[in-house]
């Protein structure tokens, strides 16, 4: 199936306890929380790398959105593992146990068609390996990357090239501050601009999200949630329904931006209802609309009189 | 000078250190916050008490901005004083001295004029006085208070019958969760709406402001700001820009509600840019519809396509 929509990350086995349940083994990982949302919107091509324990029968439900898994790769050995635990704060994840595994060596290779890509995101992996999918993308449209404070901290070098290189850099207020050296988000948000990027999003959590360009600023509210069941993926379904509704209208106009960050937030608000992406594989169409429709309901006031 | 909007609350001498200087001997208190920022949009009544180590000249501009001070009584003995320190964090303010003075023993008597105010404030006092302010007025349209964690904790029966007679509670974000015994907002605004008032407004700080009713939710951020200079009375400011904004338009719709919670939202942004309620003082109406207009720019996205 023909996609314009490429994703590089992991994809993982997680075990996840939260105030409100554990759940032992289930799928996660950047590439696979991206592609579940993004295939709600647009069709999306996956690379990432499983070892051979890696129950491949479960990613069945992503196959039928179409997902192209051509380029999900085994590799001798076992499957990148994380173990982590949140508090009532949900805000914060406290990591148990992480093991690369096969996903230590992961080195991808594009094949023609995906080389070709029009809209390309970089989760959360390397910088390494981030800077070398860059290399091998033609002429992309958009490109939007992910990272987290563990590449911040280790190699900021390559993470520096990498951001010079994208249209698109989204991560979290922690580290949007880390990255910058700035507490002040909006001087954070400034300086990360002068590296390159057109936007940065920074995602904050229950609080929503802010997205910083040259001349303008966009906030949007999370949707006020009265369970949340388990936030993991939250960040990585907001960026596949980010760049899923980028690819599906092929819009990356000031206001396309902007619709695409409210339809990232309406299927995040879904993925945190339940374990894994369990939700994902659920929610409707008609689901997500409404909740869009919900969204400019809890932000629109009139101007002033 | 005529006014329908009343505040019942402090005036105080504060003395402020953030991490951008130290403030001593300055003027504060939840009344003076909140009429500063009121009598932008509409007349006002104070009523509080002071010492008679006051410096009443100080409060010059806000009788040139038209503020009703009649029921600005002087006490034998000192005026109510605190001193607080904000760290990097400006959302929390650690106190390190409060000294009541004549403060121990307000005991608001309305004039007849104050009594048919038709917009009532109950700033953040000893419920018990707000009770007693509540017995006083006529039929007011609207009547909101705010409390604090001190209220929550010491005086918790009071405040309960305080909230059951008010239209709108406005309160921050660790104040709604402690008062609802609910971890998780949306339960927490739920619960409190059960006990009467038709709206509450949770205060989040730099994450903005987030109304419950009802039938619906509006959310508002806060204004971006590259520098919070003085944090102290954002809150008191919000509220005085909302019920001066409210008494203004005479609006209780909801729309009305809404622009009045994003004019708050406003005024507060300007009164954090400097210490006490100087940037108060020289602020202009035309600032605040370009701001107002900022707000909107900010969060305004189109329907889905």
């Amino acid at each position: 199936m023909a996609s314009d929509l490429i994703v590089v990350g992991s994809v993982a086995i997680d075990s996840v306890e939260t105030p409100f349940g554990r759940e032992e083994e289930s799928l996660g990982g950047s590439a696979l929380y991206f592609s579940a949302a993004a295939s709600l919107f647009s069709p999306v091509k996956v690379v990432a790398v499983i070892g051979e324990d890696f129950p491949r029968d479960a990613v069945d439900f992503l196959e039928g959105r179409g997902v192209d898994l051509t380029g999900l790769i085994t590799s001798p050995g076992k499957t990148f593992r994380w173990k982590g635990r949140y508090g009532f704060d949900l805000n914060e994840a406290h990591t148990l146990e992480t093991h690369l595994n096969v996903f230590e060596d992961f080195n991808p290779v594009l094949t023609q068609g995906q080389r070709e890509s029009e809209y390309v995101f970089l989760a959360n992996i390397d910088p390494e390996i981030q800077l070398k999918v860059l290399d091998q993308v033609d002429s992309p449209r958009l490109v939007a990357a992910d990272t987290m404070n563990f590449w911040i901290e280790g190699k900021p070098k390559a993470l520096k090239k990498v951001i010079e290189r994208v249209d698109v850099l989204v991560l979290n207020e922690a580290e949007a501050r880390m990255l910058s050296g700035e507490s002040n988000l909006v001087k954070a948000g400034k300086k990360i601009l002068e590296w390159g990027p057109a936007g940065v999003v920074i995602k904050r959590g229950e609080y929503g999200v802010i997205y910083f360009a040259e001349n303008h600023v966009f906030s949007a509210p999370a949707y006020p949630l009265e369970s949340v069941f388990d936030p993991t993926g939250a960040g990585d379904s907001f960026a596949g329904g980010f760049m899923g509704h980028i690819a599906a209208t092929g819009d990356v106009s000031t206001e396309g931006l902007r619709r695409a960050i409210v339809y990232g937030s309406a299927v995040a608000s879904f993925n945190v209802e339940d374990f894994s992406f369990k939700r994902l594989a659920t929610v409707a169409r008609e689901d997500l609309r409404d909740r869009y429709a919900e969204f400019r309901a809890m932000t629109v006031f009139e101007a002033d009189v």
